[in-house]
């Protein structure tokens, strides 16, 4: 990935900094086609000044520029994933819970399960193995008392199966974009991740592709 | 996976406990599909006694039974990962280095790389996504002095592409079996693993099952 990001708007070298740092948290630091990092992938910021307004930390204009930059960054996050090498379908996934790095451990998870991302392929409702990847990535917690829900139909309490619309259901996980939802014991941490399916064509692209 | 492993010997508890503690961690411990891993994953060893030969803790027999029952333990954890959902080869990687951590996290990170996985399925030497396995899961080692081989054939040397036969590299890694070493700085740790590529079988059996 090479972002350049190119305002005319005017900014001290840290403002630029502290909003670019931030918006990339919220954005392609979310997102995952197959987990794996290059030392390409690179962000720049470049602020020309051209238009003579000069957005100063702490400000209203800063406030709004930095909203304008995060809604550019996280669409684009959210393009590379639906870009991603054979990606049909797209999801995203929210967890929630009373432990920072238990939720963001299970979001990463869930986003790198081949199993999920295969299921998330196949539009198979399979919230099992939602539940084994975390349970996996958080070993000593069992039983874990987790909630699922896929496109807001509640498919799992507590770890236990909740009865739900199964025709329903079946028409959520086979839309273009799916929304799971999980929730660990406690509140007020919360990890987003945007991720693509496990395809036919990922491993063609990926088995074929010869250096 | 259940395993259960018969013998008539007879033995004390907390050596049976020992010894097969001691063979899972060479075995099921080492073997990776597709990272996944089960509540199910079970194994167990009874020693009925029958024989009425008993295994002394310390002795020269206990020395004997061990080594029988990591031969075994490690021939069926490799047949689990050539069973694996769509395996079409399968590999071993070694990784030696001078930080017990760190030659694990790489270990593990080459055996759960999709792009590691279907280079391995398309007979692809690309050594360079081993490479980007290794430096995404050591974040703050860069620049990585990693030595590569694959089936004892050099390909990279203090993460510099080496001269190599090419023709010889690329038969070798369309053989059944490929072995891949991988050498981090320093000396005295070492961590194996065996997994199964990632193939278009993997992703029917995957997307298509539904629960």
């Amino acid at each position: 990935m090479l972002c350049f990001i190119e305002t005319d708007a005017a900014m001290a070298a840290h403002t630029a900094d502290l909003l670019l740092g931030v918006c990339i948290e919220r954005s392609f630091d979310r997102v995952s086609v197959d987990g794996q990092l290059s030392t390409n992938d690179t962000a720049i910021l470049m602020c020309s000044g051209d238009s003579g307004v000069l957005i100063d930390q702490g400000s209203e204009d800063e406030l709004r520029f930095g909203e304008a930059l995060d809604a550019l960054l996280r669409t684009l996050a959210i393009m590379i994933v639906a870009d991603g090498e054979g990606a049909e379908r797209i999801a995203r996934v929210i967890v929630r819970g009373g432990h920072a790095p238990h939720v963001e451990t299970a979001a990463r998870a869930i986003t790198g399960s081949p199993l999920v991302k295969a299921a998330l392929n196949g539009g198979d409702p399979n919230w099992g193995r939602i539940a084994q990847a975390v349970g996996g990535a958080l070993p000593g917690t069992a039983p874990l008392a987790l909630d699922i829900a896929i496109e807001g139909i509640h498919v799992c309490s507590a770890g236990a199966a909740v009865a739900h619309d199964e025709d329903a259901l079946e028409r959520a996980v086979r839309q273009a974009e799916v929304e799971f939802e999980v929730s660990l014991p406690g509140a007020g941490a919360e990890a987003e991740m945007f991720f693509s399916d496990l395809s036919h064509e990922y491993v063609r692209i990926n088995a074929e592709y010869t250096t």
